[in-house]
């Protein structure tokens, strides 16, 4: 009866029972359950929820290694990599050769790449069948393929040469060539192509899965939409953690010793430049003594240049990561951002002005303040713009430039304009 | 040939084509394509792209609604929504009145709900027909719906009782009932449901379509992955924008005005918070004007305020987001939080107290930086996690507790901390 209950779930709904269960009970699990039923399982467990090592540590090891081997090969590989390299390759030594060939295979793609998150478990056909012939194939493969939805055609090299849908399938009498009814413009990835690219044109083109290809075109796997909504999510939570300085979020940071791990890396980084920035402050200190209202306007100077620059610095790193950004366009970001520093900082800094003039009335002070704001603001735009494409530039991931630190830096600039200006004109502000 | 050629790209590819002609050109476009084959091209304009407003007014009137009425119904919604009210009405009045009552049904649902992004065009099969008459209708219906790879279940009452897959329906025998061979746990969401959720179920569950249900089980609609993709990279560029202050982000803010414009309210909201730090500081510049080289250290620890309270918020935020946070769990969240300040905040202060004793050789200086930054962090931490747990109990989105807005309050917070021990014991500070 409770399998039966059981197995009426969907595996999702499967797999997050398994997952909460104590490890005792889960031990009755593996009785109960076949590796297969149990791949099913694993499979379904969310990427961002991973925790695989005590799982497969609880398994006896040739249970382990056939619930791999019956496993799609994408997830098989998500699991292994996460498992420490001894488990990993006592379990590929005794599961059964030709998955284990297959694992092996695709464990040899750079992470982040199509060849990392592409399955092999896909069907493809010659150009040369008739649709009987390609319905029989996909009725005959439906239960192990991740998808029938698609089905990529193939020359005698094993080349791609198009790709024909169920849907065009099932509508076309049965007589006629794959070659008429397929669609020859078929859009596919190389194998080494970045992750993100690869989501990105999924989005667009609204597919269901794309075909991976080597440099001469053969077919190679297939990526599933279900995984680039992953990728997606995953390189979002990535920009938006980095955003704010902390490594990475997972949920599975349920101690304040982890989360505090991921946290003082950052923190401790940011301490020394804050220090730099005392450092430097500490060398106009007789500026400071002669004038110590100067001392106030300090953190609203350091903070509007500070957001500024997070501004400016979301803004190109999202521009980079959606793809908005060629090379042709860079020039434009920059004069654009130029353009925006100028009136934001006018604007600000003409507000500042007038108030700083009404609350304190010293009309020097005022613009003194006023002008600091209108020129750390354009430098602080700048600044958030030109760093992450740089760094683009260099091929470094425009995220780790982060909030945090573009924020330190732009302390450093604002302060420097501040007491730079104040210092030359002190005779107007002394008392 | 032109025609050809054309007709052998992907949609998406026409509709970038077609998008980046100039005006002139687009024009002639309208002449050789058919209202039919126009309403292809502007549901394959990507939704971030869109700027719908100046194609239409392009079209005849007749044209443009006729381009409407033959798009599935969720773009065709999102078009009318982008257009200004006038234009929208009277592309309604004129075109075909099936069509306009069904796309003004779906202009009722509120924004960011399931019924807002789900369109009309499914297929749904009676519980009592076989797999021979199922196959029937999904040919016969194949060119019209979005998707056939999910046929939903109804009963007599067109209430949803479950689903079967093409999967399904291709490898059962002709003569089985659908009622055999459908899942009756069919996973579906309310028209009311916002959206986010329903990008999380499709997540997890690894769906292509997800049904949707009034409150009595009536089938009103499906959504699709590729809409749901959409919606998951919104909703995260939202979340990144907020915690950049910046309203949002669009390729379309060519213009430094348009930039500047989505980001002067933050500025100017942010300066204003801004004075109330001078003006707190201000009061204490007696304190100020005996020890000047307190100044030196108000960035540093407003600054590490600042960095903690925004990697505590967007951790806060993130959780929220997807789902990891239930009521019971909010709680557990405050007391690691709190841990994590604990920690972060000794390892800092202890760090920031060495180095100012051995800089400034004044180990009291030191002593007061350190227990000012061991304060502030945990305090910061604390806010950083609590505002936005408070504003998602108040239902209102947590993002928009932006991470400037966070920063600044801190600097507050750090600085009242800072200078008020300052102030207390200023005995010892005094040269
Ligand atoms: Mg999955
Ligand atoms: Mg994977
Ligand atoms: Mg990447
Ligand atoms: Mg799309
Ligand atoms: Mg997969
Ligand atoms: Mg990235
Ligand atoms: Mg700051
Ligand atoms: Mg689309
Ligand atoms: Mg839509
Ligand atoms: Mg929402
Ligand atoms: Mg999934
Ligand atoms: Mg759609
Ligand atoms: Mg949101």
């Amino acid at each position: 009866v409770f399998r039966d209950e059981y197995f009426n779930l969907h595996p999702y709904d499967r797999a997050q029972f398994y997952f909460r269960l104590e490890p005792e009970q889960r031990v009755k699990i593996y009785e109960y359950l076949s590796p297969e039923e149990m791949g099913e399982i694993i499979e379904n467990i969310e990427a961002d929820d991973e925790d695989y090592e005590p799982l497969f540590a609880e398994m006896n090891a040739q249970y382990a290694a056939d619930t791999l081997s019956h496993m799609y090969t994408d997830d098989a590989v998500d699991v292994l990599n996460e498992l420490n390299k001894d488990q990993a390759a006592s379990y590929l030594t005794i599961m059964d050769q030709e998955s284990a060939k297959e694992i092996k295979n695709l464990l040899h793609y750079e992470e982040y790449t199509a060849g990392s998150i592409m399955t092999t478990e896909f069907i493809s056909i010659p150009e040369h069948s008739t649709v009987r012939s390609a319905m029989a194939i996909l009725r005959n493969k439906a239960p192990d393929a991740e998808t029938i939805y698609y089905t990529f055609v193939i020359n005698e090299d094993r080349q791609l040469v198009g790709v024909v849908s169920l849907r065009d399938l099932i509508t076309s009498e049965e007589d006629r060539l794959i070659k008429e009814i397929m669609s020859d413009r078929v859009v596919s990835v190389s194998v080494s192509e970045d992750q993100e690219n690869v989501a990105r044109m999924m989005k667009d083109y609204d597919f269901l899965a794309l075909p991976v290809v080597d440099f001469q075109q053969h077919l190679l796997g297939i990526i599933t939409v279900d995984d680039i909504i992953d990728v997606l999510d995953e390189e979002a939570s990535d920009d938006y953690s980095k955003l704010a300085g902390v490594s990475d979020m997972d949920s599975r940071d349920r101690t304040p010793i982890r989360a505090a791990r991921k946290r003082l890396p950052w923190l401790i980084a940011l301490l020394f430049l804050g220090m730099l920035t005392a450092n430097l402050i500490g060398s106009f200190e007789d500026t400071l003594e002669q004038v110590a209202i100067l001392a106030v306007f300090i953190p609203l100077i350091a903070g509007m240049a500070g957001n500024t620059g997070t501004q400016a610095l979301a803004v190109a790193v999202r521009s980079i990561a959606t793809g908005d950004i060629k090379d042709e366009s860079k020039m434009k970001l920059i004069i654009r951002e130029a353009g925006t520093g100028l009136i934001t900082g006018t604007v600000c800094g003409i507000l500042v002005t007038g108030i700083v003039y009404v609350w304190q009335g010293s009309f020097f002070l005022g613009l003194l303040v006023g002008f600091s704001i209108f020129a750390s603001l354009i430098v602080a735009t700048l600044a958030g713009s030109l760093v992450p494409l740089v760094m683009h530039k260099f091929n470094i991931d425009p995220a780790v430039a982060s909030g945090p630190f573009i924020t330190t830096i732009n302390d450093i600039i604002s302060i420097l304009i501040y007491f730079g200006i104040a210092t030359s004109f002190m005779g107007y502000l002394q008392p």
